[in-house]
């Protein structure tokens, strides 16, 4: 459990988002799921895909970044009012080792919760089957509140 | 035919990219294909992927970046020398529209062939049934020229 | 002279984009002015600057990026509608080469004139004593166009 | 007085950076000075300057970059071994509010300490007349150590 870091400005916002999470293809396919909600931070878990590797038998990168992606957009829609939905304006990601694991966690945590624009920081950590984590990844992300295009929820 | 934008430093550059590309679970995973192969410039399409959807039944954000990250990453091999294997540092990816079509494509494209550090650009469009086209994203990325980690080809 | 590259929204756009570079302490600093303005696409130039430099006497990444900036956001505000003013949310620049020259060109171009949205790249150019020139930066950059925070023109 | 957050590989890592910062025009132009120089993290303070403001009398978004990116470089060559230089690959900025006030605080810290890359993160601050803080700005970086091309120092 997770403490919330900002005020909500939906009560229901951890529900929205475990829907809005149960209805992507990609977690799925890549066997992702939520590990916690909170206002301000969600946090995704998946173990090692074979359907997500690269040439090399890590985990490719841009699966790496696929995820975190979510966690990121999920943290910040968990600060948007109940009437908004979440647009991924941009990311950046820089990689910082291999995706050599056998489970990896994925932080994204808003670094201000605008009306509009929300800044988000994410975290990528690969667990070795000894336990240890290690930092795989980091992403700087821009999001969006939007209104009326029939994407809420 | 995509003619070369670089003179390679090793000749058997496309045939080294689409042995590694196979191997690629993750392309595989999406049923992306390599569509052509010059000395700086690598493009990558597929169809419309169930196992790539986000939650408004649209191609994910992340798994778009998933594959004009491979077509940027192969754009930097393209270049490299036979000796090198290529490593993503970071990517950044602008969304201009929803990932909605049949088909994709993505073209990734060498800014500098520079021996260690390569910058690449990428563009992904979107194919509607009408065959009209429309650019979704674009990619702005840092390759780097590594050797002797085990990791060629 | 150049084309417009997109419809203008508002017809005294090069006007307005004038007055407020010349407003720009920096861009005086810097010895910098506007080189072109259409519908679209800005282009600044400046002759090498004792006051801009890092410590081998080149000049520093972050002028580069600063007067880059200014060329990508008045590129955005160029598309803007008349009660609008422009807003950088964020940049990313690559640095290809060192900043050496003696005069300096940075083009700003808009990808796609949102309404609220507006994604732009940049180039930024050293010029060498016998004018050869060579990319030296590449930017990657969000706008945002604003209402009613008083910021217009 | 900062710990070091690493161990260093060049005993004089503070008295180069001293220097190096010294040589910097532009921080000469800007009045900023460094405050605090450890082993993986750089601190630069500066007061409002009339010579990098834009249009609204703020502090221009790119100078508030640049000197960003000074924090960040020299957090990047407190960790080098001592033969060599710094150069910024990349970096991108993410801008969270006006850069409104009387003196301004940039921090930069190694998120991972490589022998050839070496990724950084930056966070700028204004700080009001009344000693307020506000974070106005994020960075994510890439730094590289290079050797032998005359810029050690």
């Amino acid at each position: 459990m997770t403490e919330d870091l900002f005020e909500p400005r939906f009560s229901a916002f951890a529900g929205r988002i475990r829907d809005s999470f149960a209805k992507q293809g990609l977690m799925e396919t890549f066997g992702a799921h939520l590990a916690s909600v909170a206002c301000g931070r969600v946090v995704i878990e998946m173990g090692f895909s074979q359907k997500a590797t690269q040439q090399h038998g890590f985990q490719h990168g841009g699966a790496i970044a696929a995820v975190l992606d979510s966690a990121c957009g999920y943290a910040g829609l968990s600060v948007m009012a109940a009437d908004s939905a979440v647009l991924t304006v941009e990311f950046k990601i820089n990689f910082l080792a291999p995706a050599d694991g056998v489970r990896f966690r994925f932080e994204g945590e808003v670094i201000k919760p605008g009306r509009t624009i929300v800044p988000a920081d994410g975290r990528a950590y690969a667990i070795a089957a000894d336990g240890k984590e290690k930092l795989i990844a980091t992403m700087s992300c821009t999001l969006m509140a939007v209104q009326g295009r029939g994407l809420e929820g």
